[in-house]
């Protein structure tokens, strides 16, 4: 087994995903939020890449009987119309439970869209890192970790999350080969163990810290707060083994 | 000023270095092999991307009466009918001074043909990464390093030279603005000082060592075993400041 990583969803080979498990990782915010929807019971996510697309696929659920929220960003706020932010802490569970939550953000779900050509595709963030690294593990297939980036840019965030995955498969399988950039990541994570003060020179922590989200950082960076893995499957995302 | 790093010569966009001073690194070895060979006075360098227009190219400057060498690489071994292969070591000066010097290798003059859009394309190894990145930063302009990588993946030998330019750069001018994955190579050069030990769980060192080459990995790691800087304009590799 071999574990690779993408640094930023412009750089995604579609070729490069199949037959593959991967795991989408956007820890500040998308994936941390997709994580606790899907804990506090929401039914199923349905990313989707435009704002537009959101509101018309709103009024068709809607009108076939469905309870539904629609949750989101543009440049890390709101966006006019939703009716939640991106903030992993809106996402309660009187808010989402048995709904069917749709989502647009500017990085994540623009990743999972792209990620649709490998055979599994989990949802990672730091919240559910553990969790999220042995389910990957446990298909036997070459892993490749998806960062979602900021801007098509490299984000330490996802980064980091990806070498504390490494980790932890490396530590259940010490036979798993890496490529260099997930020997990296897990260089990295090894001497940088206090996420919060490795993130501190990072241009997306300082942004989102700038427009007021310090308790979503600090809900975003805690490890393994919750074991759930979601997984994407048939362009909805849904706890894995969820089967109704 | 802000300094930003391209990981591999598959992600660089054009675009993106368009008005700024590129750095190529290629520190295993094609730019390791380049700087030796202007630092024992190679007339120019001209990097090409294929063997059949390399010995076209010697064929035709011979008939103009110039002395040419061939040098590169195809799988980190020397290419038939060529002079030299991709060993800094053989570049010695009774064998390049004076004399036009044709290149190809896998990753390192590929990355080069990419970047001509820049203002100015430095030519940065370990072996020069101190006056490479002090002569970029003179430029006063914003300076992308351009990775070549390794069969377009990220290679952690042109990282943490990288990351040490950033060091020395950041150093002269602390206001300098870094991306995320600068400030990830500075994080990672200043806990790696030690590069042989860094490299040791690295793709392409491994494989250089297997086939025998060694001594070349020791030279190629050395800190600023010179002061010389070549720069790639109008498609030759010369000095900077050689006008002749």
């Amino acid at each position: 087994m071999n574990i690779d990583i993408i640094i930023s969803h412009e750089y995604i080979d579609e070729e490069r995903l199949k037959g593959k498990t991967a795991v989408v990782i956007d820890t500040l915010r998308a994936t941390s939020v997709m994580t606790t929807a899907v804990l506090n019971g929401v039914k199923r996510i349905i990313p989707v890449m435009e704002t537009e697309e959101a509101i018309r696929l709103r009024e068709k659920l809607i009108s076939e009987g469905e309870s539904v929220i629609l949750g989101g960003e543009r440049k890390g706020l709101k966006i006019e119309g939703f009716d939640l932010s991106n903030s992993p802490l809106e996402y309660k569970k009187d808010v989402v439970s048995g709904k069917t939550l749709i989502m647009t953000t500017s990085n994540g779900t623009r990743t999972m869209n792209k990620c649709t050509g490998a055979d599994t595709v989990v949802i990672g963030a730091m919240i559910n890192a553990k969790a999220a690294a042995l389910f990957a593990g446990d298909t036997g297939k070459d892993i490749v970790m998806v960062n979602s980036g900021t801007k098509g840019n490299f984000s330490l965030d996802d980064f980091i999350t990806s070498g504390y995955m490494v980790s932890v498969i490396k530590e259940k399988d010490p036979s798993v080969s890496l490529t260099d950039i997930a020997y990296m990541s897990l260089e990295l994570y090894r001497k940088n163990k206090d996420i919060i003060s490795a993130m501190e020179g990072c241009f997306h922590y300082n942004y989102l810290k700038s427009i007021g989200y310090e308790k979503d950082l600090e809900y975003c960076l805690t490890k393994d707060m919750t074991q759930v893995v979601p997984v994407l499957e048939n362009g909805q995302i849904r706890k894995a083994g969820q089967t109704a």
